[in-house]
């Protein structure tokens, strides 16, 4: 099995309550594939500039990331990003954006790309995503995410891609600004109208949400009392999410398979936000991903006793005359 | 067993996207008696103006609620609410309060409801809450919920309090300004020092989350596609989880019982949200509630399956060389 994956290679400058490093690796496709890349073979799509050296090519390719499709533009410049977070890290403020080679990047799938058995179209154009959509015909499970500034500008072209895809895995807030309904579920399966049949609101430090046409279901964050950055959280968990799928796609893709998929998505990315840029998620081992996977079940988990309700059951005072003769 | 409740009684006018009430019957107390009448016998103590007919007398007293402590002040006019939710239904804001009845109202309980076994201090002033808890020396769990006001104003009185019970249950983001910590579990220890053993995080249409020493458990709120009025759900939901302890009190109150109460808060604080006011929960069957527990317990039962890893314990290509000549 592989995985292409296509989106934005990029350098990130990040300020947060807890420090701040310019110019590291990041961008959605470099966080996705550090994640995905536990699951199965990755191949990256993306543009950069000529101020991507080998050493950010090594970070790209960890895990054996297949990087022959990432365009080093002659003469370009990586795509950059500054933003600053808040006191809570809920909200954050983009400073400056650059988008230098990616302003031109038209993308060109080599065979091994084309010929994944998954793909992601993380957050780009919409129009790149269905060229790529496009050139992957024999995808059997396609996932995209997107953001408010194309809901804004390029709504038209977004459902076009929507509805070529399997799985919506976008920003709660985003997803009900794209359907127009303010309720998750309603926004949801208005969603799966569309084509998809799988859809994934991400909440930030609330978790996430899945809902398919028979089923729901919800995972809170990995509770952690550090939180340093969470720049990449969303596309990493895509990419634990995405390498789950595919590891599965020879079994029917049940319900069973997708909250497992939850579980590594959101365990993979609690390691990304508690360090900075890709720094968590880099060295770290499959073991203690799995820990934390058995974590999110004892953490979820309970055994519904329903000798609660007992009292209810039998016959009571119900007026306010009885029970004041009881009391 | 018996449940005390000190809180406010009150008429709502709630206007929300999906219409509008005037004077409904509300109030903490109100909405939390109706949950956690479902579990065992619960004392109102709270002061009510000449408006309280024996109408909403007769609501408050459903499933055998006893009011004798509800104190009908006379000439008075009881305390009242109206507010107006946004879009989402998660942004609100008031139009009016009148304390009325509130602005002298000073607790006195009778035997009855001083012999409780748990008592929950609903939103108020936290020298009344103080008075209350110093009344109910004998009560076994002790919960309490404040609002960003009292955090503000009566920071010192709230601590004093809060150090005397068992149980805090708090708005997420009051809790983080109570404790100056913009983390929740950083925040949740914090109050754990303070001497509450059981800290509960509402978090709105996210669900809630429970952290104890030993313990982190989190939930999501039951999902809905109809929301029509959340006034009042956070204290239906304080009445389900302290009901449900209640029951419980004969035997270690352990992770398991508070994972119990917490479902069936969030299920009853489901109820209420899908109508106005009190008609959710008021002529609602035990049998239902349960019902949506159980949903619950599927809506986040995952059983982990680490099969997905495998491909990270095998021996991979990692360098950039390698991953190519495979390619």
């Amino acid at each position: 099995m592989s995985i292409t994956v296509v989106g934005s290679l990029a350098f990130d400058t990040v300020k947060t309550p807890f420090g701040s490093r310019e110019r590291m690796v990041g961008g959605a496709a470099t966080h996705f594939a550090l994640a995905a890349s536990f699951f199965d073979r990755v191949h990256v799509v993306g543009p950069v500039g000529e101020d991507f050296t080998d050493i950010e090519m090594a970070i790209l390719s960890t895990r054996a990331t297949n990087v022959d499709d990432v365009e080093r533009v002659p003469g370009g410049r990586t795509f950059f990003w500054e933003g600053e977070y808040g006191w809570d890290l809920n909200s954050r403020e983009t400073i400056d954006t650059q988008l230098n080679v990616f302003e031109h990047f038209d993308p060109k799938l080599s065979e091994a790309s084309k010929q994944c058995d998954t793909l992601f179209l993380a957050n780009i154009q919409p129009d790149l995503q269905l060229q790529v959509r496009e050139q992957c015909p024999a995808a059997r499970f396609v996932a995209l995410d997107s953001m408010n500034l194309w809901i804004d500008i390029a709504r038209d072209a977004l459902l076009d891609v929507i509805a070529r895809v399997d799985c919506l895995i976008l920003n709660d807030a985003e997803l009900r600004q794209l359907t127009e309904r303010p309720n998750l579920i309603s926004a949801a399966r208005e969603v799966l109208k569309w084509g998809p049949s799988v859809v994934v609101a991400k909440q930030g430090e609330y978790g996430a949400a899945l809902v398919t046409a028979d089923t729901f279901f919800a995972l809170p964050a990995y509770p952690l009392e550090t939180v340093v950055d969470p720049t990449g959280a969303g596309d990493t968990f895509a990419g634990g999410f995405v390498g789950y799928v595919t590891r599965h796609l020879d079994r029917p893709l049940t319900s069973f398979v997708f909250r497992n998929a939850m579980a590594y998505g959101t365990a993979l990315a609690s390691f990304n936000v508690e360090k900075f840029g890709t720094e968590g998620v880099l060295g770290l081992q499959a073991a203690v991903v799995r820990e934390r996977v058995e974590d999110l079940q004892e953490f979820t988990r309970f055994d519904h006793v329903d000798l609660a309700l007992e009292r209810a059951r039998q016959p009571l005072a119900t007026s306010r005359t009885d029970s004041r003769s009881e009391a």
